[in-house]
């Protein structure tokens, strides 16, 4: 019974047209909160509207204490965290846990990109040495250079401990892409005059790799960094 | 350098071998605040450890304004939202948009179990009557019965507009789940009294399915409701 359902309408003109049309657009249009709430969660990375409306749906299913946390740590996350006045590291305290903890080896200085690739790096639990967080990669296209992120205050680092019992080694740990290729090229330079150990992260075969179906960059570093057994 | 890197610890009891490990444990905490969040997303449906990292570095890096939104969205969604005194829909104003509204058929009365399956219906842009949300469906095992569900309230609207130029049409739009179908019969059996029709909607092969490929119950309920061309 189609014909119950939808009343048809006589449109005189075409102002009469296009209201009916912004009326039935209104009608399918959730309760504004709920909209806005959709909108809000497809900012994120890897949801779209549908993960977003099952997410805000769920959302609206939960008791308000439960919502209320979700809120909260969302605006904590921004409110309580700062960046470590040392390392540069994501951290609530200041210096971090790392910077202030005496069980680090502070010979070994290990150069990350951002707070991520430090977790990266803890989560392996096989360095116990202090680190840098640089806060990005230099790219000069996109405006980024020596100024924007933390490289004046490694080298200051560097430099009050050179007298002192401090730091023999560094590793450059930034990732394998132009930019960070190029932000440990340009390290390497300039760390020169601080006359330390420079190191760069190994690359090659991932444990439990087949060489069949790894990409021949990959391989050919590994045979260039191949070590006697 | 595997030596410089993990000092050699000597472990003269277990308690010290113990709280070694806590130590390595703690290392690889990220900070509280951080952690805080990415349990809170995991709540979240769809969202597991790794995608909940990668959502809460992501609100790491977001500037202060646009987490404060995606927060403040959250908590107004439960502040702002409440049931449509009338029709039980969630809705930001009372009675809701639907029921207020002059364009709809007040004949014709579609049944749902929650308010995405309204959402789901308005988005066809071909339902003009009114809806009547039941908040859930009966199921005894889970305690709940009709008292649980919104479905008194149906009754007395239907009874109140059986002398005034009221409802002529009750469209059964519950899920095609045990509880669904079990509420569904419940319903018919319960609105023979108040002598209007009593629709289901349809079941059947969905538009671009192909009858291969369609499972066995659809099949049979598709060749159970033909319809003459």
């Amino acid at each position: 019974m189609p014909d119950n359902l939808c009343p048809t309408e006589r449109f005189t003109d075409y102002s009469s047209f296009t209201e009916h049309l912004a009326n039935c657009k209104k009608m399918q249009e959730y309760p504004k909160p709920l909209a806005k709430l959709i909108t809000e969660l497809q900012k994120l990375p890897t949801i779209g509207q549908k993960t977003a409306q099952r997410l805000a749906f769920f959302m609206l299913k939960l008791p308000d204490t439960e919502t209320a946390q979700i809120a909260k740590a969302i605006s904590e996350v921004k409110q309580l965290l700062s960046y470590c006045n040392v390392c540069g590291m994501i951290t609530d305290t200041n210096p971090c846990y790392i910077c202030t903890s005496p069980r680090r080896n502070p010979q070994i200085l290990c150069v990350v990109e951002e707070s991520d690739d430090l977790w990266a790096i803890e989560r392996t639990n096989g360095y116990k040495g202090l680190y840098h967080v640089l806060g990005g990669v230099l790219s000069p296209l996109d405006g980024v250079g020596p100024e924007q992120l933390r490289i004046k205050l490694l080298f200051e680092r560097l430099q009050s401990s050179r007298h002192a019992p401090g730091i023999k080694e560094v590793i450059l740990a930034t990732n394998w892409t132009t930019e960070g290729q190029a932000t440990a090229l340009y390290l390497t330079q300039h760390l020169e005059r601080f006359e330390m150990t420079v190191t760069r992260i190994a690359y090659g075969i991932p444990v439990g790799g087949d060489l069949e179906y790894i990409d021949e960059v990959t391989l050919a570093k590994a045979l260039e960094g191949r070590r006697k057994v």
